[in-house]
């Protein structure tokens, strides 16, 4: 693949010790996961493949994925455990116990100061009915497609204020260019 | 697939307008592109699919991912955009141009207060491996597998700062059981 011949600075060849590393999870912490997980399910159409109790820590660990139709999840609760660690484009959401019955308690977008982490994105394969679609169900836009210099790109706002970006892979061929 | 019936409160059946939504991506800010893409590149193995600047905004982004030798990525350039878009599991980094060059510049890493993003996690296929791969390469440690309450469990730093979980799912097994 002649990409690899795109050299930047600092970048190496992978090498064999690193074979079947894989980028599995981001982990977001959420004040109330009722709410959370109402949106990922209902908006982003995401199903909850594990749910973990740390009872003497006083916190619970879900951990959700888009499902093709065709994919074969285990029923066997530590069989998923397995599966679910060893896929890409799991979202973990930490539920501290408690968050969600303390008034005024937020957690932190990463984009006002201090800035750090930036959002998640989201890929659609039409980003105007997408669009519709948060319409339909009431969610907060950071950026419609049509504002700002990058078009054809959105940004929404999880329950907790997170940035998600919304993009249709088509859409996305000029950027850069 | 009956975990489908562990009903957890908010929680919907994903509808027939999410389908084909995939979580593409995670983006964190990092000071030193030369030294970030090193570390992802060398340490967990992951390739560049694009790099896109934006001199007006004075940004530039990478996007990279774990690669199988049997992915075919186009070489094209917009194509390897929507290809990029279409994937699951990618990072993105973006680097606001100059802060590799401030001194005491640094990005918040979401644990420290205040508190929101937690980690990105990469799964292996063998932990001491991943273990000794990363003390070859001196990587910190936040926590080592024998470490705190989770075994088998692994968190190191990128050069930002940033927590990486590193797990191998079949000694997940046991977790929340």
């Amino acid at each position: 693949m002649s990409f690899q011949g795109e050299q930047y600075p600092g970048v190496q060849t992978p090498s064999a010790e690193t074979q079947g590393f894989r980028f599995n999870h981001t982990m977001l912490r959420v004040k109330d996961p009722e709410r959370s997980l109402a949106f990922y399910s209902r908006v982003f159409g995401m199903r909850v493949l594990r749910k973990l109790d740390f009872p003497e820590m006083q916190f619970t660990l879900y951990f959700l994925a888009n499902l093709g139709d065709d994919e074969d999840v285990p029923e066997d609760p530590a069989e998923r455990n397995a599966y679910t660690f060893a896929q890409k484009g799991i979202l973990e959401l930490t539920h501290n116990w408690g968050t969600e019955d303390q008034e005024g308690f937020a957690y932190h977008d990463g984009n006002a100061e201090p800035q750090g982490f930036g959002h998640i994105c989201f890929s659609v394969p039409d980003l105007p009915a997408a669009v519709a679609w948060f319409d339909a169900n009431q969610v907060e836009f950071k950026k419609r497609p049509e504002d700002g210099k990058m078009k054809d790109v959105a940004f929404v706002k999880d329950p907790d204020g997170y940035w998600i970006e919304v993009v249709q892979p088509e859409l996305s061929k000029g950027l850069g260019q």
